[in-house]
């Protein structure tokens, strides 16, 4: 399987195609932990657990890196010792692959820590 | 009115007071745009808009400061151009005056920017 923590984000414009159901299934495998939320538009979502508010602020910031870095901007819910982070693609109101990307690097980021 | 925002935070222990409806809502007069949601445990909640991703999360932080300088931690909820804060008191499930203190300091913070 590819790695996706190791690829980076495309541009996602309106348009762009979303991951296809079974797709997203698949790719949900090479991922740890994460869940997709179908309530409304479908969101990658994950809680991550951590020790303390100084390391929820300092995940925060560095997804919020990550964010810049790759142009795509999650949602990002901080509290003490717990944070939830959600992708999704607004323009094109689903999962694109860079969703897939940035959960991949998320984990990658939090196992860092 | 006592400007809440030069207050400062007083220890939370279960047991507590919790700020009467009537007080609550009192307080609020006192605040610019924040609401207090009762759908669950009562907190006060209140989006704040941004430029971009880099002023978010610069308010983010200055709120994470100010957080642990009281020794009293909002759920934030960080995403492009929007930063929504809730404030509240887990040891009491409720709303103790810290959180009103909290929410005119947030309000002081964001003003600065």
């Amino acid at each position: 399987m590819t790695d996706l923590s190791k690829e980076t984000c495309s541009a996602c414009e309106i348009g762009s195609p979303l991951v296809p159901h079974d797709e997203q299934l698949e790719l949900l495998k090479g991922l740890d932990g994460w869940i997709i939320d179908n309530s409304d538009i479908s969101k990658l979502i994950k809680e991550f657990q951590l020790n303390n508010y100084e390391q929820s602020i300092k995940f925060t910031n560095l997804i919020a890196d990550l964010a810049e870095s790759q142009d795509h901007h999650p949602k990002i819910t901080l509290e003490w010792g717990r944070v939830s982070i959600e992708w999704w693609s607004h323009k094109i109101k689903g999962l694109h692959m860079n969703d897939f990307i940035c959960a991949a690097k998320s984990d990658e980021i939090f196992n860092a820590l």
